[in-house]
Protein backbone atom coordinates (compact mmCIF):
# COMPACT_ATOMS: atom_id res chain seq x y z
CA UNK A 1 0.00 0.00 0.00
CA UNK A 2 1.29 3.86 -0.79
CA UNK A 3 0.22 6.64 1.02
CA UNK A 4 -1.01 9.75 -0.71
CA UNK A 5 -1.40 12.92 1.59
CA UNK A 6 -4.35 15.03 0.43
CA UNK A 7 -2.92 18.91 0.74
CA UNK A 8 -6.30 20.55 1.15
CA UNK A 9 -4.73 23.41 3.40
CA UNK A 10 -2.83 26.72 1.83
CA UNK A 11 0.02 26.09 -0.26
CA UNK A 12 2.35 27.23 2.27
CA UNK A 13 1.28 25.36 5.16
CA UNK A 14 1.05 22.15 2.95
CA UNK A 15 4.90 22.93 2.44
CA UNK A 16 5.66 22.80 5.70
CA UNK A 17 3.54 19.77 6.55
CA UNK A 18 5.32 18.28 3.79
CA UNK A 19 8.64 18.81 5.14
CA UNK A 20 7.96 17.25 8.26
CA UNK A 21 6.54 14.11 6.76
CA UNK A 22 7.88 13.49 3.59
CA UNK A 23 9.88 10.73 4.19
CA UNK A 24 7.16 8.90 5.02
CA UNK A 25 4.71 9.67 2.14
CA UNK A 26 4.54 8.14 -1.37
CA UNK A 27 2.43 10.63 -3.28
CA UNK A 28 1.76 14.35 -2.19
CA UNK A 29 -1.35 15.46 -3.67
CA UNK A 30 -2.49 18.46 -4.58
CA UNK A 31 -6.06 19.16 -3.43
CA UNK A 32 -8.75 20.65 -5.41
CA UNK A 33 -8.91 23.96 -3.22
CA UNK A 34 -5.10 24.44 -3.56
CA UNK A 35 -5.35 24.39 -7.68
CA UNK A 36 -8.36 26.54 -7.43
CA UNK A 37 -5.73 28.87 -5.54
CA UNK A 38 -3.06 28.69 -6.80
CA UNK A 39 -3.26 26.97 -10.39
CA UNK A 40 -1.16 24.41 -11.59
CA UNK A 41 1.84 26.55 -11.20
CA UNK A 42 1.44 25.16 -7.29
CA UNK A 43 3.46 22.14 -9.09
CA UNK A 44 7.05 24.02 -9.48
CA UNK A 45 6.89 25.02 -5.60
CA UNK A 46 6.76 21.07 -4.86
CA UNK A 47 9.21 19.95 -7.07
CA UNK A 48 11.80 22.54 -5.92
CA UNK A 49 11.40 21.80 -2.27
CA UNK A 50 10.67 17.98 -2.85
CA UNK A 51 12.25 16.83 -6.55
CA UNK A 52 11.86 13.26 -6.14
CA UNK A 53 8.27 12.79 -4.45
CA UNK A 54 5.65 11.75 -7.10
CA UNK A 55 3.12 13.99 -7.13
CA UNK A 56 -1.33 14.21 -8.12
CA UNK A 57 -3.35 16.92 -9.03
CA UNK A 58 -6.81 16.49 -8.01
CA UNK A 59 -8.61 18.18 -10.97
CA UNK A 60 -11.89 16.10 -10.47
CA UNK A 61 -11.69 16.22 -14.67
CA UNK A 62 -15.73 16.31 -15.81
CA UNK A 63 -15.24 17.78 -19.35
CA UNK A 64 -12.42 18.28 -21.48
CA UNK A 65 -10.68 15.41 -20.60
CA UNK A 66 -7.33 15.24 -23.22
CA UNK A 67 -7.00 19.08 -22.30
CA UNK A 68 -7.61 19.14 -18.76
CA UNK A 69 -5.12 16.21 -18.04
CA UNK A 70 -2.49 18.00 -19.99
CA UNK A 71 -2.63 20.44 -17.82
CA UNK A 72 -1.41 18.59 -15.14
CA UNK A 73 1.29 15.91 -16.90
CA UNK A 74 2.51 19.25 -18.58
CA UNK A 75 3.37 20.74 -15.46
CA UNK A 76 4.84 17.60 -14.24
CA UNK A 77 2.19 15.55 -11.70
CA UNK A 78 2.59 11.81 -12.47
CA UNK A 79 -0.93 11.41 -11.57
CA UNK A 80 -3.85 12.84 -12.56
CA UNK A 81 -7.91 12.71 -11.20
CA UNK A 82 -10.98 12.46 -13.21
CA UNK A 83 -14.65 12.00 -12.25
CA UNK A 84 -16.08 8.33 -12.48
CA UNK A 85 -19.52 10.36 -13.31
CA UNK A 86 -18.01 11.80 -16.12
CA UNK A 87 -18.68 10.37 -19.81
CA UNK A 88 -16.84 7.60 -21.48
CA UNK A 89 -15.62 10.48 -24.03
CA UNK A 90 -13.80 12.62 -21.31
CA UNK A 91 -12.35 9.40 -19.97
CA UNK A 92 -10.69 8.36 -22.77
CA UNK A 93 -9.41 11.71 -22.91
CA UNK A 94 -7.77 11.79 -19.96
CA UNK A 95 -6.28 8.18 -20.50
CA UNK A 96 -5.01 9.53 -23.93
CA UNK A 97 -2.81 12.27 -21.78
CA UNK A 98 -1.96 10.22 -19.43
CA UNK A 99 -0.63 7.08 -21.94
CA UNK A 100 1.15 9.98 -23.66
CA UNK A 101 3.01 11.25 -20.92
CA UNK A 102 3.24 8.09 -18.59
CA UNK A 103 1.10 9.24 -16.05
CA UNK A 104 -1.58 7.79 -14.62
CA UNK A 105 -5.21 7.86 -13.84
CA UNK A 106 -7.06 7.98 -10.83
CA UNK A 107 -10.74 7.89 -11.13
CA UNK A 108 -12.79 9.81 -8.43
CA UNK A 109 -16.14 7.30 -8.11
CA UNK A 110 -17.67 9.83 -5.66
CA UNK A 111 -21.45 10.03 -6.39
CA UNK A 112 -21.30 7.09 -8.60
CA UNK A 113 -24.57 5.58 -8.18
CA UNK A 114 -24.28 1.55 -9.67
CA UNK A 115 -20.67 0.99 -8.49
CA UNK A 116 -20.05 -2.44 -9.95
CA UNK A 117 -21.21 -1.20 -13.73
CA UNK A 118 -19.72 1.78 -13.78
CA UNK A 119 -16.05 -0.19 -12.43
CA UNK A 120 -16.47 -2.55 -15.22
CA UNK A 121 -16.92 0.38 -17.69
CA UNK A 122 -13.50 2.28 -15.94
CA UNK A 123 -11.37 -0.32 -16.21
CA UNK A 124 -12.52 -1.63 -19.82
CA UNK A 125 -11.89 2.65 -21.02
CA UNK A 126 -7.91 1.94 -19.08
CA UNK A 127 -7.86 3.65 -16.32
CA UNK A 128 -5.45 2.80 -13.88
CA UNK A 129 -7.17 3.11 -10.27
CA UNK A 130 -10.64 3.24 -8.82
CA UNK A 131 -10.79 5.44 -6.16
CA UNK A 132 -13.17 4.97 -3.51
CA UNK A 133 -14.14 8.39 -1.81
CA UNK A 134 -16.69 9.32 0.74
CA UNK A 135 -17.14 13.34 0.32
CA UNK A 136 -15.78 15.56 2.26
CA UNK A 137 -19.41 17.44 2.78
CA UNK A 138 -20.84 13.68 4.00
CA UNK A 139 -18.24 12.89 6.69
CA UNK A 140 -20.33 13.79 9.28
CA UNK A 141 -22.74 11.30 8.69
CA UNK A 142 -20.68 8.77 6.49
CA UNK A 143 -17.65 6.82 7.00
CA UNK A 144 -14.63 5.55 5.05
CA UNK A 145 -16.11 3.79 2.14
CA UNK A 146 -14.60 0.57 3.31
CA UNK A 147 -17.79 -1.52 2.23
CA UNK A 148 -17.91 0.05 -1.43
CA UNK A 149 -13.98 -1.29 -1.45
CA UNK A 150 -15.04 -4.74 -0.56
CA UNK A 151 -17.88 -4.65 -3.09
CA UNK A 152 -14.94 -3.09 -5.83
CA UNK A 153 -12.34 -5.55 -4.13
CA UNK A 154 -14.34 -8.65 -4.41
CA UNK A 155 -16.11 -8.11 -8.02
CA UNK A 156 -12.47 -6.89 -9.69
CA UNK A 157 -9.95 -8.63 -7.68
CA UNK A 158 -7.09 -7.53 -10.29
CA UNK A 159 -8.17 -4.10 -9.95
CA UNK A 160 -5.98 -1.18 -8.72
CA UNK A 161 -7.89 0.59 -6.00
CA UNK A 162 -7.56 3.76 -3.45
CA UNK A 163 -9.49 5.12 -0.45
CA UNK A 164 -10.39 8.44 0.57
CA UNK A 165 -12.50 10.27 2.97
CA UNK A 166 -12.05 10.75 6.59
CA UNK A 167 -9.03 8.02 7.04
CA UNK A 168 -7.46 7.73 10.35
CA UNK A 169 -5.92 5.89 13.05
CA UNK A 170 -9.47 4.26 14.02
CA UNK A 171 -10.43 3.20 10.62
CA UNK A 172 -6.73 1.92 8.74
CA UNK A 173 -6.96 -1.25 10.35
CA UNK A 174 -9.77 -2.72 8.56
CA UNK A 175 -8.76 -0.58 5.27
CA UNK A 176 -5.27 -2.37 5.44
CA UNK A 177 -6.77 -6.15 5.42
CA UNK A 178 -8.21 -5.29 2.16
CA UNK A 179 -5.05 -4.07 0.86
CA UNK A 180 -6.18 -1.13 -1.76
CA UNK A 181 -2.81 0.10 -3.90
CA UNK A 182 -2.97 3.60 -2.38
CA UNK A 183 -4.72 4.78 1.07
CA UNK A 184 -5.32 8.90 0.51
CA UNK A 185 -4.80 10.36 4.11
CA UNK A 186 -6.23 14.28 4.25
CA UNK A 187 -7.53 16.05 7.65
CA UNK A 188 -6.01 13.55 10.32
CA UNK A 189 -2.42 14.12 8.94
CA UNK A 190 -2.83 17.95 7.86
CA UNK A 191 -5.15 19.18 10.76
CA UNK A 192 -2.68 16.92 13.46
CA UNK A 193 -0.93 18.82 16.26
CA UNK A 194 1.98 16.08 15.88
CA UNK A 195 1.88 15.01 11.78
CA UNK A 196 4.84 12.86 11.79
CA UNK A 197 3.77 10.94 14.41
CA UNK A 198 0.36 10.10 12.91
CA UNK A 199 2.13 9.49 9.43
CA UNK A 200 4.49 6.80 11.19
CA UNK A 201 1.42 4.97 13.10
CA UNK A 202 -0.34 5.28 9.91
CA UNK A 203 2.28 4.12 7.99
CA UNK A 204 3.08 1.37 10.72
CA UNK A 205 -0.45 -0.05 10.17
CA UNK A 206 0.08 -0.81 6.31
CA UNK B 1 -31.27 37.45 -22.28
CA UNK B 2 -27.86 37.62 -21.28
CA UNK B 3 -24.88 37.08 -23.31
CA UNK B 4 -22.05 34.84 -21.02
CA UNK B 5 -19.01 34.64 -22.93
CA UNK B 6 -16.81 31.08 -21.98
CA UNK B 7 -13.28 31.70 -22.17
CA UNK B 8 -10.96 28.99 -22.41
CA UNK B 9 -8.20 29.97 -23.96
CA UNK B 10 -5.23 31.08 -22.18
CA UNK B 11 -5.46 34.18 -19.87
CA UNK B 12 -3.92 36.98 -21.82
CA UNK B 13 -6.15 35.65 -25.13
CA UNK B 14 -9.31 35.67 -23.53
CA UNK B 15 -8.19 39.64 -21.80
CA UNK B 16 -6.94 40.71 -25.47
CA UNK B 17 -10.89 38.93 -27.07
CA UNK B 18 -12.39 40.30 -24.13
CA UNK B 19 -10.80 43.87 -25.01
CA UNK B 20 -12.79 43.78 -27.99
CA UNK B 21 -16.13 42.25 -27.01
CA UNK B 22 -16.74 43.19 -23.60
CA UNK B 23 -19.61 46.29 -24.38
CA UNK B 24 -21.99 43.28 -25.98
CA UNK B 25 -21.33 40.78 -22.55
CA UNK B 26 -22.96 40.66 -19.39
CA UNK B 27 -21.16 37.77 -17.70
CA UNK B 28 -17.14 36.89 -18.45
CA UNK B 29 -16.95 33.09 -17.88
CA UNK B 30 -13.23 32.23 -16.54
CA UNK B 31 -13.39 28.80 -17.37
CA UNK B 32 -12.06 25.53 -15.83
CA UNK B 33 -8.70 24.94 -17.36
CA UNK B 34 -7.55 28.61 -17.05
CA UNK B 35 -8.49 28.57 -13.13
CA UNK B 36 -6.53 24.93 -13.10
CA UNK B 37 -3.63 26.93 -15.00
CA UNK B 38 -3.70 30.16 -13.59
CA UNK B 39 -5.96 30.00 -10.62
CA UNK B 40 -8.03 32.32 -8.45
CA UNK B 41 -5.85 35.18 -9.11
CA UNK B 42 -6.93 35.55 -12.54
CA UNK B 43 -9.80 37.44 -11.58
CA UNK B 44 -7.46 40.32 -10.30
CA UNK B 45 -6.93 40.78 -14.09
CA UNK B 46 -10.44 40.63 -15.31
CA UNK B 47 -11.42 43.22 -12.70
CA UNK B 48 -8.62 45.38 -13.47
CA UNK B 49 -9.22 45.56 -17.17
CA UNK B 50 -12.65 45.12 -17.06
CA UNK B 51 -14.14 47.04 -13.68
CA UNK B 52 -17.60 46.63 -13.98
CA UNK B 53 -18.25 43.12 -16.14
CA UNK B 54 -19.53 40.21 -13.95
CA UNK B 55 -17.51 37.09 -13.87
CA UNK B 56 -18.11 33.83 -13.12
CA UNK B 57 -15.26 30.89 -11.96
CA UNK B 58 -16.35 27.57 -13.75
CA UNK B 59 -15.19 25.54 -10.93
CA UNK B 60 -17.18 22.75 -11.68
CA UNK B 61 -17.18 22.25 -7.67
CA UNK B 62 -18.05 18.21 -6.76
CA UNK B 63 -17.31 18.57 -2.95
CA UNK B 64 -16.55 20.79 0.03
CA UNK B 65 -18.81 22.81 -1.57
CA UNK B 66 -19.02 26.01 1.12
CA UNK B 67 -15.19 26.07 1.23
CA UNK B 68 -14.70 25.78 -2.65
CA UNK B 69 -17.39 28.45 -3.53
CA UNK B 70 -16.12 31.01 -0.71
CA UNK B 71 -12.52 30.80 -3.01
CA UNK B 72 -14.60 32.49 -6.06
CA UNK B 73 -16.59 34.94 -4.22
CA UNK B 74 -13.59 36.24 -2.40
CA UNK B 75 -11.93 36.47 -4.89
CA UNK B 76 -14.84 38.39 -6.28
CA UNK B 77 -16.67 36.70 -8.26
CA UNK B 78 -20.62 37.12 -8.81
CA UNK B 79 -21.65 33.67 -10.15
CA UNK B 80 -20.01 30.06 -9.27
CA UNK B 81 -21.11 26.62 -11.03
CA UNK B 82 -21.97 23.45 -9.11
CA UNK B 83 -22.08 20.60 -10.60
CA UNK B 84 -25.70 19.29 -10.58
CA UNK B 85 -24.31 15.49 -10.08
CA UNK B 86 -22.87 16.52 -6.73
CA UNK B 87 -24.60 15.98 -3.40
CA UNK B 88 -26.95 17.86 -1.96
CA UNK B 89 -24.68 18.36 1.05
CA UNK B 90 -22.49 19.88 -1.32
CA UNK B 91 -24.99 22.23 -2.94
CA UNK B 92 -26.19 23.30 0.31
CA UNK B 93 -22.86 24.32 1.04
CA UNK B 94 -21.98 26.32 -2.35
CA UNK B 95 -25.94 27.79 -1.58
CA UNK B 96 -24.74 28.64 1.71
CA UNK B 97 -21.80 30.66 0.45
CA UNK B 98 -23.70 32.50 -2.31
CA UNK B 99 -26.23 33.67 -0.24
CA UNK B 100 -23.72 35.07 2.69
CA UNK B 101 -21.64 36.82 -0.52
CA UNK B 102 -25.08 37.89 -2.72
CA UNK B 103 -23.47 36.15 -5.42
CA UNK B 104 -25.21 33.49 -7.55
CA UNK B 105 -25.26 29.76 -8.21
CA UNK B 106 -25.08 28.46 -11.58
CA UNK B 107 -25.76 24.34 -11.78
CA UNK B 108 -24.02 22.58 -14.51
CA UNK B 109 -26.35 19.93 -15.31
CA UNK B 110 -23.83 17.89 -17.36
CA UNK B 111 -24.52 14.08 -17.31
CA UNK B 112 -27.49 14.31 -15.05
CA UNK B 113 -29.54 11.19 -16.01
CA UNK B 114 -32.57 12.12 -14.89
CA UNK B 115 -33.12 15.53 -15.82
CA UNK B 116 -36.39 16.38 -14.68
CA UNK B 117 -36.34 14.87 -10.60
CA UNK B 118 -32.76 16.34 -10.30
CA UNK B 119 -34.05 19.71 -11.46
CA UNK B 120 -36.49 20.11 -9.22
CA UNK B 121 -34.65 19.04 -6.43
CA UNK B 122 -32.12 21.37 -7.18
CA UNK B 123 -34.57 23.87 -7.18
CA UNK B 124 -35.82 23.09 -4.03
CA UNK B 125 -32.20 23.58 -2.82
CA UNK B 126 -32.66 27.20 -4.00
CA UNK B 127 -29.77 27.16 -6.68
CA UNK B 128 -30.44 30.03 -9.00
CA UNK B 129 -29.78 28.75 -12.23
CA UNK B 130 -29.93 25.46 -13.51
CA UNK B 131 -27.75 25.28 -16.75
CA UNK B 132 -28.37 22.52 -19.31
CA UNK B 133 -24.96 21.51 -20.88
CA UNK B 134 -23.45 19.78 -23.98
CA UNK B 135 -19.56 18.24 -22.31
CA UNK B 136 -16.99 19.68 -24.40
CA UNK B 137 -16.05 16.22 -25.41
CA UNK B 138 -19.24 15.33 -26.84
CA UNK B 139 -19.89 18.36 -29.03
CA UNK B 140 -18.84 15.85 -32.00
CA UNK B 141 -21.66 14.09 -32.11
CA UNK B 142 -24.04 16.08 -29.98
CA UNK B 143 -25.36 19.53 -30.56
CA UNK B 144 -26.49 22.35 -28.22
CA UNK B 145 -29.09 20.77 -25.68
CA UNK B 146 -31.96 22.10 -27.20
CA UNK B 147 -34.00 18.95 -26.21
CA UNK B 148 -33.17 19.43 -22.76
CA UNK B 149 -34.20 23.14 -22.15
CA UNK B 150 -37.47 22.48 -23.63
CA UNK B 151 -37.84 19.79 -21.28
CA UNK B 152 -37.12 21.63 -18.20
CA UNK B 153 -38.48 25.22 -19.12
CA UNK B 154 -42.14 23.40 -20.06
CA UNK B 155 -41.61 21.89 -16.52
CA UNK B 156 -40.44 24.44 -14.68
CA UNK B 157 -41.78 27.48 -15.93
CA UNK B 158 -40.22 29.82 -13.40
CA UNK B 159 -36.81 28.63 -13.25
CA UNK B 160 -33.88 30.44 -14.72
CA UNK B 161 -32.08 28.77 -16.99
CA UNK B 162 -28.78 28.42 -19.09
CA UNK B 163 -27.62 26.72 -21.78
CA UNK B 164 -23.99 25.81 -23.00
CA UNK B 165 -22.15 23.90 -25.37
CA UNK B 166 -21.50 24.41 -29.06
CA UNK B 167 -23.94 27.13 -29.32
CA UNK B 168 -23.49 29.51 -32.32
CA UNK B 169 -25.05 31.19 -35.16
CA UNK B 170 -26.94 27.89 -35.94
CA UNK B 171 -28.06 27.53 -33.06
CA UNK B 172 -29.09 30.81 -31.82
CA UNK B 173 -32.09 31.61 -33.28
CA UNK B 174 -33.97 28.23 -32.01
CA UNK B 175 -32.39 28.59 -28.29
CA UNK B 176 -33.80 32.61 -28.30
CA UNK B 177 -37.38 31.30 -28.90
CA UNK B 178 -37.25 29.57 -25.04
CA UNK B 179 -35.62 32.57 -23.90
CA UNK B 180 -33.52 31.11 -21.31
CA UNK B 181 -31.99 33.71 -18.83
CA UNK B 182 -28.44 32.85 -19.92
CA UNK B 183 -26.69 32.14 -23.20
CA UNK B 184 -23.21 30.93 -22.96
CA UNK B 185 -21.07 31.03 -25.98
CA UNK B 186 -17.53 30.15 -26.26
CA UNK B 187 -15.46 28.81 -29.07
CA UNK B 188 -17.79 30.16 -31.58
CA UNK B 189 -16.41 33.57 -30.30
CA UNK B 190 -13.07 32.87 -29.18
CA UNK B 191 -12.35 31.21 -32.06
CA UNK B 192 -13.75 33.31 -34.69
CA UNK B 193 -11.48 35.18 -37.12
CA UNK B 194 -13.52 38.36 -35.86
CA UNK B 195 -15.34 37.67 -32.27
CA UNK B 196 -16.80 41.33 -32.57
CA UNK B 197 -18.59 40.17 -36.19
CA UNK B 198 -19.77 37.19 -34.36
CA UNK B 199 -20.78 38.71 -30.74
CA UNK B 200 -22.99 41.48 -32.29
CA UNK B 201 -24.78 39.14 -34.49
CA UNK B 202 -25.28 36.61 -31.88
CA UNK B 203 -26.84 39.85 -29.43
CA UNK B 204 -28.77 40.97 -32.59
CA UNK B 205 -31.14 37.50 -32.79
CA UNK B 206 -31.07 37.61 -28.67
Amino acid sequence: MQLQVALDTPLETSLKILQKIYPFVDIAEIGTPQIFQEGIGAVKEYQRAFPALALLADLKIMDAGLYEAQIAFSAGCKYVTVLGVASDDTIRGVVQAASAAEGKVLVDMIEIKDLLQRSEQLIDLGVDYLCLHTAYDKQKTEKAPLKSLKLIKNAFPHARLAIAGGINLDTIDEIAKIKPEIVIVGGAITNAKDPVAITKQLKERF
